[in-house]
C-alpha cells in the first residue's frame, strides 16, 4: 500500500478530504503507538471538539452491535454521518483482536457515511485507555458528528473507556438481574441511558424495576438527569428511535446544565495524567535493563530482598 | 474489630498462626495499597516462594465459580489445604466488588482449610495487577500449599492476571467457537490445560475439534507441554478428578523440565517493572496538581495545545 510510506501529514490531509484508506491508516499508527501516534495527536488536536461521543456498553451476547448497527441505519435515513470505535478485549500476547462485530456491520460497509474501525492494541496494560481517545479525536478531525465507542462491559479498561464519553448507554437485557456476574454497580455509576435490548423477551418488567430501584438507591441529585430505561428489541430496529432520542435529549441537558464542558474538561485532565504516566513507564523500562537490574530481579527471585525495597533501589537511579 | 488497629507485623504473625481474621485483615490492606500494603509484602516475601499458583479463566458464566467449588471438594478429600482468590471486575467509581462468586463457595466456608477470598481494587488502573500477586504471596508466606487466582476471562488485565500463574486453566462450554466476542487468541495463548465445562450440553465435540485446530495452528515446540482439552461437569464433579490429575501433571512437567523456573522469574521481572511504574505514576500524580497543571489543562481543553506536548511540559519538571 502506497499509504506504507505516505508522511503522516500528507495522510492527515487526504483523511480531512475524506480519503478512508489514509484515515484507517492513521487509526494503525494510533493503534500502534510511538512517535507516528504523537505525530497524529498533534495534527488532530487544533481541528477536534465538534464531534459528541457516545459509550456503549454491556454484557457479552447483550446485543450492543446490532444495536449500534440499527443505530447507523436510524442515522443514516437522514443522512447523518457516523464513525464507530469498536474495542476488542485484546490479547496480550498475541495482538489479536476478534472481528466479529466489525463482521456483524458489514451491511454499512459500503456507505461512506459510515466509518466503523475495531481496536485492539498490542502489549502493555492500559494501551486501550490512550489509544481510543487519540482515535476518538482523529475521528472528531476529520469531520464526523457522531462517534459511538463500543466497549464489552467487563474488565476494568473497557468499562471505564466506555465512561468516558459525552453520553453513556448501558446496554442489559431482561434476565440481567439474576446474573451476578455483571459488574452492576460499575455500569450503574457511569449509565447516562439504560437500553433493556431483547426486550420481547421474558422479564423486561423484573428487570425495569430492578434497575428502578437501583437508580433509586444511586445518589442523584433533584435536578440531574435521571437516566431512562428504554426496552428495545435492536434485531427489528423497535425502540431504537426512542433510544437515539434519548442520546439527543441528554446532549442537550447537559449542554444546557454545563455538564458536557466539565465531563471534557475532567477527561482532558485524566488523558493528561494518563499520558504523563505511561510516559515514566517508558522510562521505567528504560531503567528495567542491564547488569543492576538482572542482580536485584535474581534477589527478588530467591526471596533475599522483596519487590518493594528493589523498586525503591530501581528508582534512586532517577532519582526517586 | 481490634484488628483494626493492630500493627501489620502482629497481624502477620497471627495469620501465620492459622487467624483466619488477621489474614483477611491483610489481605484489606494489600487491596487498599500505599504504605501498610508494602510492609505486609515485606514481611511474607521472605517466607514465600512454597506454594503452587493455579490460575483459572473464562467467559463469564462459563461456571468457573462451580469448578472451582468441586477442585476444593476433590482436595479437601485428601486434607489438601487450598486458598482461592476471586477476582471481580471492580469498579471504577464506587469500588464495588459483587459477591457472587463467595456467595456461591459458602458450603465451604467454615471448613478451616480452605480459604476463599473476593478481590477488588479502588481506583487507579492496573491496581488489580499489583494487588493480586501480593494477596498471592500472602497466602503463599502463611503456608497455603496451593492457590487458585479466578478472573473473568474478559478483559485485559483480568486474562494476563489469570496467565501469570505456574498452571494457567481455561474454562470454556460446548458451543464456544461460535462466539465470536470471546476473547480466543489471547485465551488459547496462555492456557496449559483446556477444560470444557457443562460438557453434557451439546457441541461437546466440536468445541474439542475447534481447540484441537487451534492448537495445531499455535507454535508449539516439539517437545512442549501439549495443553489437554478435558470434559468437566463441574456441577456433578465429573471430570474433575482427571482435571486435577492434569493441573499435577503439568506441575510435573514445567518442574522437571526447568520450566517453572522460568515462569516465576518472569512473573518477578514483569513484577517489579509494575511497581515501578506505579511509583513514578504516584510521582505523575503529585506533578499533576497545582497552576502549572491547570493552565496546561485549560490549553488542551482549548485545543490551544495537545496533549502529548503538554505532558512534555509536565515532565520537565522532573528531568524527563
Amino acid at each position: 500500500m502506497a499509504n506504507r510510506n505516505r508522511p503522516v501529514a500528507e495522510l492527515f490531509g487526504a483523511a480531512c478530504d475524506g480519503d478512508r484508506a489514509a484515515l484507517a491508516r492513521l487509526l494503525s499508527l494510533i493503534e500502534r503507538g510511538g512517535d507516528d501516534a504523537r505525530e497524529v495527536s498533534r495534527l488532530a488536536h487544533p481541528h477536534s471538539g465538534n464531534a459528541y461521543l457516545v459509550g456503549l456498553t454491556g454484557a457479552p451476547g447483550s446485543g450492543k452491535s446490532t444495536l449500534t448497527s440499527a443505530t447507523i441505519a436510524h442515522l443514516r435515513a437522514t443522512q447523518t454521518e457516523v464513525a464507530v470505535l469498536a474495542i476488542d478485549p485484546s490479547s496480550p500476547f498475541t495482538g489479536g483482536a476478534i472481528l466479529g462485530d466489525r463482521v456483524r456491520m458489514q451491511d454499512h460497509a459500503t456507505d461512506p457515511g459510515v466509518f466503523i474501525r475495531s481496536m485492539a492494541t498490542r502489549g502493555h496494560l492500559g494501551g486501550l485507555s490512550l489509544a481510543t481517545p487519540e482515535a476518538a479525536r482523529l475521528l472528531d478531525a476529520v469531520g464526523r458528528p457522531w462517534i459511538i465507542v463500543e466497549t464489552v462491559g467487563v474488565g476494568q479498561v473497557e468499562v471505564e473507556i466506555a465512561g468516558k464519553a459525552d453520553t453513556t448507554v448501558v446496554v442489559v437485557n431482561p434476565g440481567w438481574g439474576d446474573s451476578v456476574q455483571a459488574n452492576k454497580a460499575g455500569l450503574m455509576e457511569i449509565a447516562d441511558i439504560f437500553v433493556i435490548n431483547k426486550a420481547d423477551r421474558k422479564g423486561l418488567d423484573d428487570t425495569r424495576r430492578d434497575l428502578e430501584q437501583m437508580l433509586e438507591l444511586s445518589d442523584l441529585a433533584g435536578d440531574a438527569w435521571r437516566p431512562p430505561i428504554l426496552p428495545m428489541v435492536a434485531t427489528t430496529g423497535e425502540g431504537v428511535a426512542e433510544y437515539w432520542q434519548a442520546v439527543v435529549d441528554h446532549r442537550a441537558a447537559i449542554e444546557a446544565s454545563g455538564e458536557l464542558a466539565r465531563r471534557r474538561q475532567f477527561r482532558v485532565g485524566e488523558e493528561l495524567r494518563e499520558i504523563v504516566a505511561r510516559r515514566l513507564e517508558l522510562r521505567a523500562r528504560e531503567l528495567a535493563t542491564g547488569e543492576r537490574w538482572n542482580q536485584l530481579q535474581l534477589e527478588v527471585a530467591d526471596h533475599r530482598l522483596d519487590p518493594w525495597t528493589a523498586a525503591d533501589e530501581m528508582l534512586d537511579g532517577i532519582g526517586g
